[in-house]
């Protein structure tokens, strides 16, 4: 058997799940069941606890690979492949879900309809493994193991020494098979029907197979190993509401009452619990109660919802859960490098734009808050930017909900962003069937936040700044770096400029290159722009006319850290280091004047980059 | 009454809700309940609905403040309070937590020991009403009054008329309340008992009250929009799990299966669901099924659940929920301005200082990748920062694995540091159990993560660094600002600066001063503090012996924006800006030379603002 490599120390759930399992490795009571003899043959002592959680991660102790047949933890997986096949109404019809309060063997069929009162008693798992589609016998038991191998992350086969040993004793159930016949829930010979259920109970698992069969319940269906979908999103709910009601026989109200968590054991001394969302747990220990569950198998899930606090109804409440940071125009802007004439108009006018980045599972619950904290601030709201990039999914409800608020918010004449959504197919999709033929118009995405927060300001800066333009041109005198030279003094700088015309989309400046000029931009804009180790493009910071840039290597002499672009046709003004040397002897005057310059230029960057790091703290 | 606020402009929320309201006001089935006559006096058109968040907001459309009265909706909660007077072991010996799968009104009782099956039905009501303490009944019903008014948030009282004919019919109910006497489960004359119950069933509430109510329990028992406690969080779970396994009676499994959120009804036509951590719903409509539920309660619980995705079982998974940023100290550095050479070995080691931010509610599934990716990293990490700044909430489990992992990687000799871990009293609590007599030694806190950061980084700079001291002096000669210059031009410079001393603590630069120095430090440290609008104080930087500080407002001549303190006993040296200035005539080759210094300086502060935004983002 493949053991996983070892890690170099052992996680602290280890420590803690072999804890447990030395405690209740005392526990002797119980007994091995033998209505079957082949399972009389189970070593006592075997004992495994795994828990995997809905990220994939596998914590296992003790026998955790020892084979034993699955028996009755065969029911909800079948049933949600009944459900696959023929959809919920057909199932229902067939099968009920109320609980009965009756042990695991009692037959409980409706006394008009015949139909059995839940999927988890004999009567309704025999029933269900009817529903089962495939031509012969032998593709149903192939699809019923390939759906059990899904879950379970590994191929799966039967204990045929188990098997023969059921056939040969399952009387009960046989008789079983011909009453539901005789209601017509069965509507061929039940003979083979009840062999396929003989077969699905005797599929050979290990402790390891049972916890990530129930952490694929816990992750919406999704195997968190293999990555495989083991069952539709869809029907996991339906598979877990069984489990809940009556998964646990005449036991099931005081499970969910102490243990909390849906839940399925097998007469051969498995027993999983599912945490939905969270986690999934499997125990092997042979020795069963009265009421046929694993007498361990209780003890450990017990143990473990009593101390990881796994209660389904104990959850911590979710306020902002979804938030994971608002801010304005006002205190976290673009890179784009503005003119103290804009910095001051941001400043002043930015809190119009509100940025909401979000987190996590977007559903209702989680995105309320977001809402509420929307509708709370609309008065002083100009341009709403909600950020995805964090979002982990996205549910039919939270898009409804963000449709509602883009409505809402547009029909009063504001602008919502939509940035970094690309990932959430969903919200594409529900954007696109609601809002028709305005989709285009309204559903405004971005894929970069740096790019829609410029967005936002230029719009901004465009109605509070009479005759600003966002692209825009500049003579020498304009120039930022030339502030408080004389005409005359500009006038001998002048000469040692070099003009240079680029191209939209031209390289300026190339990562690694020596540090051999400082520029000014003439005309157009530049941007800066670095490759992440990802391969992303990420801009640092864009220049518009008047400006300098380039000047940071120029002082520190480190080679170029970063790309620099034309955005739009651009013309730079260069000034070699060499001549910006020797100003220093020629013109020490201008040459402090342009250091003085250079100096205020950093402090402003520097004070902007402070700003924004105290939002993020 | 009284009416919240208006909102400017109603939500999407409520806009969702009001579409709702009008699709099943078309709903015309069902019959008001006649058994009571009083309450056959309801109008079948009155509909509410009421969708209470756990976060405190309230949205509510239709007649949602029209009083009726709670009747079976009371059962949960009075069992709450009976499970706050007398614990679960001793109310489960008197009633039972198995569904019955029978109807409301059915007896139930377990044939040997009278015990009647669950709380729900109204043998199990009548006997949980018997459990209530009090002297009196007075009193008893004045604290089941109290109680159910925490949960509403509003003092609630009878509807006497309703009592009155409750009182009068109730035959049924009293020959319970003798069953209930003949086998003990009762021990009192029962009939002061079937008027409590009477009682608690005639509470006057509104379809608000009830959705405010369920939110509560949604909400761990603490009322999210008065904040008191209803009742105690711990046994919240198990008035959830009576009503999920036995809420709706013979509907209970059907109920889970479709809308899959513990709930109650009654035959008033109220309707309450509960979705833990997230959210309750109260729907008002008389007009009941066969089954004695509110027609179109049912179908607004139907609803929101499948629009809202609000079904128990469709959690989404909560793979890295508590991880908000995980960063180095090659990435993340405290404020504390460091020399190149710090810099250089900060770059280079800087990565066995390893820090997460966690988020939300710490739980065990939220903790678990957490920990996981600890483990993961344990061999190159040499301290490990925890910042629980933005941790809502911890449980004991989370408790308990972090004081395993804390364990664990002290013991293989690193660091473990807790920030901003003030408000998890039940951390501190555990910690203390657990860690004993080595908790002071062992847990390590720090109020600050900035402090925690340079802690690590002083550690790691005196294990890499050879002689290197936290606290250090500086020679003219040393001064950053004076790279380049030469003996005899230092020696021009060192007559116009005066030497100041300063005290631990004293106030070097106070806000809104006007900038008139440059400031060399010649011996200790000096921070940079600014008062946040809350009153809060944080550092900015730090600065040791060599370093200039001072100088942004020197620049851009702004009057000084933050505080500067000294950290230990301090030494400076100051340069006034009119001396400063007068270097430009006098000796404008050392001008320009500390004008490079000081472009340099702002350079490498801005290039690690830069490295710190870019872990941020």
């Amino acid at each position: 058997m493949n053991q996983e490599p070892a890690t170099p120390c052992p996680s602290p759930v280890t420590d803690y799940l072999d804890g447990i399992h030395k405690e209740y490795s005392g526990l002797s009571e119980g007994r091995v069941a033998t209505y079957i003899p082949e399972l009389a043959k189970a070593n006592p002592n075997w004992f495994g606890i795994c828990l995997a959680t809905a990220g994939g991660a596998v914590y296992e102790v003790g026998d955790s690979r020892q084979p034993f047949t699955i028996q009755s933890i065969s029911k909800p997986f079948v049933y949600g492949l009944a459900l696959e096949d023929l959809g919920r109404p057909a199932v229902l019809e067939k099968v009920g879900v109320e609980p009965t309060g009756d042990a695991f063997n009692s037959i409980s069929l409706d006394p008009g309809t015949g139909r059995p009162r839940n999927p988890m008693i004999n009567a309704g798992a025999i029933a269900t493994a009817g529903l089962i589609q495939g031509k012969s016998p032998v593709i149903r038991l192939k699809r019923v193991l390939e759906s059990m191998g899904l879950y379970a992350g590994r191929e799966l086969g039967l204990d045929e020494g188990v098997y023969r040993s059921e056939s040969e004793t399952g009387h009960r159930n046989r008789a079983i098979g011909h009453m539901l016949r005789n209601f017509d829930i069965l509507t061929e010979d039940p003979i083979p029907v009840v062999e396929q259920y003989f077969q699905q109970c005797s599929i050979s698992v290990t402790c390891r197979d049972l916890g990530v069969m129930a952490a694929t319940l816990a992750n919406g269906g999704l195997n968190p190993v293999t990555g495989r979908q083991a069952i539709r999103g869809e029907y996991v709910e339906s598979v877990l509401s069984v489990m809940g009601s009556c998964g646990m026989y005449d036991y099931a109200g005081e499970w969910i009452y102490k243990i909390g968590m849906p839940a399925k054991s097998g007469v051969a001394g498995g027993v999983i619990a599912v945490l939905p969302g969270q986690l999934g747990i499997g125990v092997f220990s042979p020795p069963l109660d009265s009421r046929g569950n694993s007498v361990r198998g209780i003890a450990v899930c017990n143990e473990l919802s009593r101390h990881l606090d796994l209660h389904l109804f104990n959850n911590p409440s979710l306020p902002k859960a979804a938030l994971r940071l608002k801010s304005t125009g006002a205190e976290l802007n673009s890179s784009r490098v503005r003119t103290p004439r804009e910095s001051q108009a941001l400043r002043e006018f930015g809190a119009e734009i509100i940025i909401y980045q979000l987190q996590g599972n977007l559903t209702f619950a989680t995105c309320e808050p977001v809402i509420r904290d929307v509708m709370e601030s609309v008065g002083s709201l100009g341009y709403l930017v909600l950020d995805f990039k964090r979002a982990l999914s996205i549910n039919e409800s939270a898009c409804r909900m963000l449709y509602q608020l883009l409505w809402r918010i547009t029909q009063l004449g504001k602008s919502v962003l939509f940035v970094h959504a690309e990932h959430l197919a969903l919200l594409r999709r529900v954007m696109k069937a609601k809002l028709g033929a305005q989709y285009n118009e309204l559903y405004r995405v971005f894929d970069d936040d740096d790019l829609a927060f410029e967005w936002c300001e230029n719009r901004l800066l465009h109605s509070v700044l009479p005759g600003w333009d966002a692209e825009s041109s500049a003579s020498h005198r304009d120039y930022d770096l030339f502030d408080g030279l004389t005409a005359d003094e500009i006038a001998q700088v002048v000469p040692l400029l070099k003009r240079r015309i680029y191209q939209r989309q031209e390289t300026i400046i190339r990562v690694g290159e020596e540090a051999a000029e400082l520029y000014f931009v003439a005309r157009g804009n530049v941007s800066v722009i670095l490759t992440l180790s990802s391969g992303v493009s990420k801009r640092l910071a864009t220049f518009s006319a008047g400006m300098a840039f380039g000047e940071m290597a120029v002082i520190d002499r480190a080679p170029r850290s970063a790309m620099i672009v034309a955005d739009s046709d651009v013309e730079c003004d260069l000034l070699s280091l060499e001549d910006f040397e020797r100003l220093s002897e020629a013109h020490p005057r201008i040459k402090i004047k342009l250091l003085e310059n250079l100096g205020l230029g950093l402090t402003r960057k520097l004070r902007k980059a402070n700003r924004q790091l105290s939002v993020f703290e």
